[in-house]
């Protein structure tokens, strides 16, 4: 059966985003500096459009290409789809990622909140799930054709999926910075009988890359 | 000058031992989990009386023994020395680690209760010291005649000597397990403006070894 993965940039002191996420700040104060090693990359700028042309070549390059590859889905949290909260409104809200967000896939995003789906330039089609984790997974496994689903966050999201035993693969970029506070990624766990094991660790200028398995795992309550 | 190093296994939830620490069960709740890639090593078993001979020799076998190198004084704090609180009473507590500890150096022990030195066999010696982290280093620093020193913890104590700009080096065992509860390494620093480089990541059987330098510390408050 394909997979549902998760490859997440985090802080040594285990952060994903830091503190006051906005939309002027969207990664939170010093978030920022969980991605410079990826927007330095080649491989990446390369499936950003409007990054410029160029980067670096180096250990990360065929973590990233791997972590891209065989992807026909993904998931993601509404905190992470954008700023806004409560009812969609207007809808003019499409994302981050301008007219041509580099998903080129179906994107299911969780919201308590219905909306019709967006379809944007590229391949993209942004779909609005208000029936849970599971209802998600399962219709982006559906449209993955086989292919693995790719969860993107946030971090409440993660552990939803980690906690109920759903997630296959995690990958942490982890970067070496203290954020001290933000959206801790690997928190509030104390109940989830999850059980991980360690797949590989590659070593990359500024950030080490530590894939897990996961082998078990649901909340006992 | 002599580094200040801290070498400490790590969950991947970022905790350096379970909840409920006790007399019983000093790694607190599944804590012992944290320990058992060094528990099976040739290089640990040869240092710790009692533990049997054998052992496995792996990716681990350098870093432990890289570790060990080039020490000759140790910081712990109150709570690692063992689980007695308040004032040292009778004063029979002479720590976990039999007649023979394995330090074989002058291990000085942060305490708000003073308490007269310890001599063990093996020449490891307990010193309690009661005027602070900065005295108990500059003591350590002294006994250690020019080789490093190590701080074995706990989490606490690292914290303090993290956040006061006083480590020079971290390195984190990280296993492939999530506690969920317990003494959170990397936490409460919020205000401390703590950076770091990333030296080189190992990859072992069930742990990853990552080092760091701290290029710069002190709390901005």
């Amino acid at each position: 059966m394909s997979k549902l993965r998760c490859h997440i940039s985090i802080s040594l002191d285990g952060f994903v985003a830091g503190p006051n996420q906005s939309l002027e700040n969207p990664l939170g104060e010093g978030g920022e500096r969980l991605h410079e090693w990826i927007l330095a990359l080649e491989a990446f700028r390369r499936s950003h459009s409007g990054l410029g042309e160029g980067g670096e070549v180096n250990e990360s390059t065929p973590v990233v290409e791997e972590s891209r590859a065989n992807i026909g889905a993904s998931v993601m949290g509404r905190n992470m789809f954008g700023p806004v909260r409560g009812a969609w409104g207007d809808e003019q809200w499409t994302g981050w990622w301008g007219d041509n967000p580099p998903y080129h896939h179906r994107v299911f995003v969780l919201t308590h909140h219905r909306r019709d789906p967006v379809e944007m330039e590229g391949g993209t089609t942004f779909y609005f799930v208000t029936d849970g984790i599971e209802s998600a997974l399962e219709q982006a496994r559906k449209a993955a054709g086989g292919k693995d689903v790719m969860l993107w966050g946030g971090a409440q999201v993660v552990r939803q999926y980690l906690a109920a035993g759903l997630l296959d693969e995690l990958e942490l970029h982890v970067v070496p910075v203290l954020l001290g506070r933000g959206a801790r990624l690997l928190d509030d766990l104390g109940d989830a009988n999850v059980r991980l094991e360690q797949v590989r660790a590659v070593e990359a200028p500024g950030v080490t890359h530590l894939k897990y398995r996961v082998v078990a795992g649901s909340r006992t309550c």
